[in-house]
């Protein structure tokens, strides 16, 4: 069994190992619904893999990798609330199946949860974890309202979307990788290398879905191509065609978004055109490289040995399905 | 001017010197808004009333009675959400004045401005602080989902009803007077007595606020009469009453409370007049007597001088609006 399988089955068995109890059991059933609804347990992994980097007894870190993953399901549960969304991975989501006071109230003690996760580790540099953990959640909250802020807006800049979906999304892988690096004791130069690496991996997640939604493969992607098109999401594509677009470029493609009666294979196969006539597909394959070369040069940088590195670069290429 | 003046000064000063991120407004103007509403500040007042039974520098503790009244505010903000109250404080609620999203999304932010708030602390004992104040904080969304199951059970116990007010309500006292204590390193026999302490006090309170309710003065309690009663609330006087009832008082309680078009001032004389035969009000009287003599004996055992004794009993006394 290679590392990664290594630490994932760590992973997965100390999620499977938590227990809650058993009253109330409104309170806490649908805590161990979400936990329970699998996922590529990304966030603890990239813990595990720094903290690995720098020392072999990973299960020093376990509680504050279970306490991140418990915090991304609070924000699962919580964002599925406030978009309204039914399903999530395959499964009715917990204001669906409970009600939308119960997720409140589990989503809550799940963010209580994490903090408790990572009080109980007993590995060192515990204060500076909490520190960026609660530091984290503070930003994903503001990255949050932006992607809210931005759904009434057509003037977002590339510069403005890169910083929402950096405070939303990669700021919590950065985090994880971070303190992977700190609970090993690594260098602070080391800890904060790590986090610049996840964190440009994060954008570079990003923009390949954002991607993939208009240029994917359905039959790899997994999901129907064209979903942002229809809901008018605010995407890397779209902001960098707004941001290209001539006059009459911008207005048409606005006039398509608003298109509340056009057929929708219709609506992506013209809103596609128009990204088209605009290079948006090289624009954001261009954007996904930088950020990949800028991660790879973050993680060269580091002070260990180099079937580590890999180890590691391994693992985040292969979730991105490609090798840049 | 006398101590307690002195420190609920130290604590608005401390709140109101908090500045908040300008971007993104939307995420951090509920915040404000909310802690800016005012109220007695109790649980930082308790926190510092304790440290100060000990040591005289209570701006050590400030950051985390600073912490817990975020905390408190965030319990606020979300239960009105599902409550749906309009009103707090003679104000809009959070969802009212902005929306349901935001409600949610700001509360989650002051949940983790609550824990960076104790993670600043510079005092000692910061573990043994975040530990207790972080299994509080569970403890309370327990409470709150307990006290939403009682709304559809007619079985209440008295005991099951003290248990969750003790967990929605006097935990959080005795986390804040316990926090206190801690933090100005009293011996940890000290530190527990002053949780029990406020415990009592905390279900004191409760009851009272059950009592005021239907035996209160109008003028002096500030909020209508009977306002439980008309919304068939679980109260001490209540659950007390259904466990007292025979079977035809059982029954015409119930046929009372479930009667949805009798004229209010009807229903609430006719429910009073059935706590009267069962002497309720002689029952709370007793059960609030008792938690406030333990609290008493609680504060007893400490070892500080009487004077400062006197400082914290003259304080939660003159809260409870009687001495007994």
């Amino acid at each position: 069994m290679n590392t990664s399988d290594r630490l994932l089955e760590q992973i997965s068995g100390a999620l499977s190992a938590l227990s809650y109890p058993v009253c109330p059991e409104g309170l806490y059933e649908p805590v161990a619904y979400v936990l329970g609804m699998g996922g590529k347990r990304i966030r603890p992994m990239l813990m595990l893999m720094a903290y690995s980097l720098y020392r072999d007894d990973t299960e020093k870190v376990l509680p504050a990798a279970v306490g991140l993953e418990t915090y991304h399901n609070h924000t699962l549960l919580h964002d599925d609330l406030m978009d309204r969304a039914d399903m999530r991975r395959g499964k009715p989501t917990v204001h669906k199946r409970w009600n939308d006071n119960t997720a409140v109230l589990s989503g809550d003690v799940m963010l209580i949860l994490a903090f408790r996760h990572y009080l109980s580790c007993t590995c060192g540099h515990k204060d500076e974890m909490l520190g960026l953990f609660a530091r984290t959640a503070q930003e994903i909250c503001e990255g949050q309202q932006y992607d809210v802020n931005f759904e009434s807006r057509t003037d977002v800049s590339v510069e403005e979307y890169l910083e929402m979906i950096r405070l939303k999304t990669s700021v919590l892988l950065a985090c994880a990788a971070k303190t992977g690096a700190l609970a090993a004791g690594a260098p602070e130069a080391e800890a904060e290398a790590l986090y610049a690496f996840a964190e440009r991996i994060g954008l570079a997640f990003q923009l390949q879905d954002d991607y993939l939604d208009v240029y994917g493969d359905p039959a790899v992607f997994g999901k129907k191509i064209g979903g942002d098109i229809l809901c008018g999401k605010k995407t890397f594509l779209l902001v960098s065609a707004l941001g290209r677009a001539s006059v009459s470029q911008r207005d048409r493609l606005l006039a398509l978004l608003a298109a509340g009666t056009m057929p929708p294979a219709e609506k992506i196969r013209a809103v596609t055109a128009l990204y088209d006539e605009l290079d948006i597909a090289d624009v954001c394959n261009e954007a996904i490289g930088r950020f990949y070369a800028e991660a790879r040069d973050f993680l060269e940088r580091l002070d260990v040995p180099a079937e580590r590195k890999e180890m590691l670069w391994d693992y985040v290429t292969a979730l991105l399905g490609r090798s840049r």
